[in-house]
């Protein structure tokens, strides 16, 4: 792919929407599009409670200064007549998710969504476009299955995301049987006001509300193949155990890694440096140089200090060794906020402008 | 054994050394052991640098307020010629531990030792009195075959140790055959001045120098069997992952558990329940209650909230659930410089007095 | 005083209820009253949406073991008909304080109350026993001009309570005339949920929602004497900078101070040290050995390692030193959910029971 | 001035070195130097220790990429004889500063210095550009009087620094007579390992060793007047308050501030949000948009949003208010060891470039 990053291919930039575009999530999908070469939002809609006041008002913004643009904009509801945008990026929580993205995609609008609801859903793609982006192609049978215009395409988990992004070289080189992940995620992924700072300054709470069922289903989803039927899940078993602790921004997850072969930690090491991912991904605007990379240095990567690698949407790995139990044990680590939810996103929608399944008009 | 814990069965107080004593794990000894019942300090002892002066000058106290007793102290030598006391508690640094422990050895005192340079030596007890106290009987062996009148006594890494009491009861009831532990290990473990506080404030460090290894190896030992030849290890695989996070004090641990047979979480939780470890180490003056608590609550133990248990001489278990992939699934949590270091070496001296192997004068 | 501070002097344990009960605030009250001497909670009251629970239901309890007795009461709502108990602590928010404490004042009940809204009504006493305890007299005038026969005691602002036992030797020995002030908060202050970790976590945010204003003024009538009129307030005039910065329980405060006469760091040393405040706060079950202690490291007092002395009922200065300004510059630290509100109420129920206003039935 | 910010005045870049180069300090300016469109990096000088050494080997590199020219200088003692560059930046430690910096301004060198050490020497200028550029004509004085070919220029204390510009406004404005300030200081501030981790977490730490002198001299040397005999300081009393607290970086102040006739809160926003600064430090590399930003929000400046305001080099102030006692409180944030040291020095060689006193080769 050719394509120069800084153009819409068609010349006009793209109209896109933010749902739930007050809370966190939400401002993040705000500050990552603001300037983007090829999309400009149009539209930011909330809560009724939110609907005809402008953002400024509307949002408590959190971090950095809110782009003018938006700012001005008035706040509509979260229904496809009042969202004047051809795509619409998803924040929304997922008690209301389920219903409003399917009125969307029904009408006419692609979606591209952080919220949980959909993405199990055997016609509806999960994806990280360097790991899998021929999962996009089950768009076509969730339009034809659901008789929409639009659809709906979602990114996975945060912290499913970070361990992804590391599994993915080894299972396609070696096939991955078995996985031990243990995760230290940062407070920015319960949003805000999220956790109270009473519950974290000075501890570790080793519980967060089905992220552990999330990261252990939707592996496997990721990891899997495109078929006739649909995606056949990749064949290997996660364990996971999910922490949060008191980082601001990235998720560092521990996984030790069983293959269907013997593997050492020179040969994994190896496909993880030589790793690029999916062709598809590669060039679009909000791509970095390495969607992972290794340190080879005793102690990293560590969240703080590796977080904003590739402005936050490269995964770091390291610590990659010889595992007395598995194959090999390794330290990985990724914005969870960046790449792990609005960034993604976002690179989700570049690929779709890439390959022409969002034209601009 | 219905010893009364607040006096020492041969009614006098009996003298203790610290060496080591103006360190980090040094000061936790003199702290614990102030208005100790059985043990008066009586000697500490330090580096060339320090002795010679009042405890109170050479030593930068750290935490609460400095036992007067101690405070007028005068500082000697590590050598057991300057060391008034049958028994001396070791917070030294492994790089002088070696030398240092086998000279007091050799001059008949009995040395209970936080170092790791004796523990996996085949006839130095490696004990926490509730899962191991019988491995006590190695001290026999040590002297006859070193010729030592007196003795090492060792206790574990303080990570190892958290993880040792929460796999204890599940390894005498079903026979543990692997093991997954991440670790979340707070900042005093590193000792003082340890751990910048540019390092870690706001990070995850995944990284503890030489800290896998010695968990992947003590839990073996500490778990194994006495036999004729020594300690037979346990026969299970561990594998660690050791992280730094910033919390002051507790270190907690995720584990995976498979069993030498298929054991459900409620299996697993009723063993936890009711365990109570070994006779010998129950109604000591540093016995806690219970060795192991079980929490039910969903997001239990909690670092910050729960470290205190026992008064730090307490595990706490919690999140005890099925394991996709081995048997069960549980987080533990213990007191790195209690219960894993200074307080435990104090429990072990105390089994050795109840049981009449150390005695007053 | 002579009475001894382990029975009520009538012989029976007077009972108490709890305004607020569910709230951080209200818990840290019913810690406080654990195994208190002279105190039983009989009633613990919350809003309509608690009542008609068991406590250990209604409340999502924060910190330690949630006392059993209490565990098992049943919510009411916060009418003086259905609390059961004659002196009643509250831990109401002030939006509803106002209305609720008259009812139960009115009703006959004597209310501890933490709430701002009759902090400075001139009829009621603002009070710090060691500072203020002849301020408990407003409670006669108080009766008689409303017309009811419980009454209302307040105790202050929880850093306005650090600084006032800071400066009160300090004025009563030269007579403080004018005072800078600038805190370093607790994020126990602002309760539970309170403070978001995203708008704390390495962060300092300097501003406290009306917290300046009422350190501003509360300090003033706190050292201010009894008159014929009510409460002369001190003639100083304060100036205050709030900060809330990540530390978990304790209010740090810098102070700079001028006084009627020119004052040396070592007068104001020697007045500090000896200061043991009002003799009617002395001998309590609350009361700390010292109300105010002084350190003369050069780098104390410290929030993480001074907050707890006195089991938080000691205020310690340091860093007592000219300034270059006014008279003298010095730091306090007191604990802000113990000293600086439930235990500072609870103290002033004792002085009221061993003065005879309380009696027990 | 008109000087194009991107090239060299007269077209190639100077030579540079950096003296403590292996430090916290060093490394913040060699980051800070990493692709500076005038300065080339070309020495780096440490201890005795480190030279000979490739300078990736003799840095423990703290944060991001270390820039690979400067990876594969070697390491050269601070000896003018070793280090090929006309113009150093000194990140020394005060207790070498001294002589060495005075060997380099002996050999012709013009020394930019963070050390305290010729602060407050009455021929060397301590400057921050924006506020007293003036200042520089010092360097005229000191050649002459110490016969040096070289000089030594000097900036301040990076919480002095932070105060002096939010001061400048007002000072220029209405004159300053009085100021109390407390500062609430980041951990960088105080170099690698600088300050345990042990201190500070969940912690205030109300002292910074001979920090609240430096604030209290500085600032009159600095917002002082040129004069025939040097520099007249400013006539006011500063009385400061140093904190450490638990932030990465910035360092927060909060000021009363009394100027020589009534100024209400109005007048000095105004002044405040007019002040550009001197016009010698407009449009350099370094130069921010801003010298000085005003927030008008409520809970503003923090330290952790805030701190990267024009790439460290804006201070924020907020919270502009009436003072009860004095005449205007404020809050102030910059970037301790961007704006408060490394960035400052640079800016200051920047304008030494843009007026001719350093020239290139």
């Amino acid at each position: 792919m050719t394509m120069p990053p800084t153009s819409v291919p068609s010349g006009r930039r793209i109209r896109v929407g933010v749902l739930g575009a007050t809370g966190a999530v939400g401002q993040t999908f705000i500050r990552q599009l603001n300037e983007h070469p090829w999309f400009e939002v149009t539209a930011v809609a909330a809560s009724e409670r939110s609907a005809g006041k402008p953002y400024a008002e509307a949002a408590r913004w959190l971090e950095g200064a809110l782009p003018p643009g938006v700012a001005r904009l008035t706040v509509v509801e979260c229904d496809p007549s009042h969202v004047d945008a051809d795509v619409v990026f998803s924040a929304l929580d997922s008690s209301v998710a389920g219903e409003v993205e399917a009125a969307f995609a029904r009408a006419g609008r692609l979606v591209l969504s952080n919220a949980k609801n959909y993405r199990m859903e055997s016609d509806v793609p999960l994806v990280i476009p360097e790991v899998n982006a021929p999962h996009l192609a089950l768009l076509e049978t969730q339009r034809k299955r659901r008789g929409w215009s639009g659809g709906i395409v979602t990114n996975a988990n945060c912290a499913a995301t970070v361990a992804a992004v590391a599994l993915a070289p080894l299972h396609e080189a070696f096939g991955v049987k078995q996985v031990f992940v243990t995760t230290m995620q940062a407070i920015s992924g319960a949003g805000y006001p999220g956790v109270p700072s009473l519950d974290i300054l000075g501890n570790v709470i080793p519980y967060i509300g089905d992220e552990e069922p999330k990261i252990e289903r939707e592996l496997n989803k990721m990891l899997g193949r495109v078929s006739r039927h649909g995606i056949d899940p990749a064949p290997f078993v996660v364990s996971a155990h999910a922490n949060r602790v008191a980082t601001e921004n990235g998720h560092l997850v521990c996984l030790s890694v069983a293959c269907q072969r013997p593997v050492s930690a020179e040969e994994a090491l190896h496909v993880l440096h030589a790793w690029r991912g999916c062709a598809e991904a590669r060039g679009l605007p909000s791509s970095p140089d390495l969607p992972l990379a290794v340190s080879e240095e005793p102690d990293r990567p560590q969240t703080r200090r590796d977080v904003h690698a590739g402005r936050g949407m490269t995964v770091t790995v390291g610590r990659v060794r010889k595992d007395p139990l598995f194959d090999v044990k390794l330290v990985a680590l990724g914005h969870n906020t960046v790449r792990g939810a609005a960034g993604g996103s976002i690179l989700n929608a570049e690929v779709l402008v890439s390959t022409g399944v969002i034209a601009s008009r």
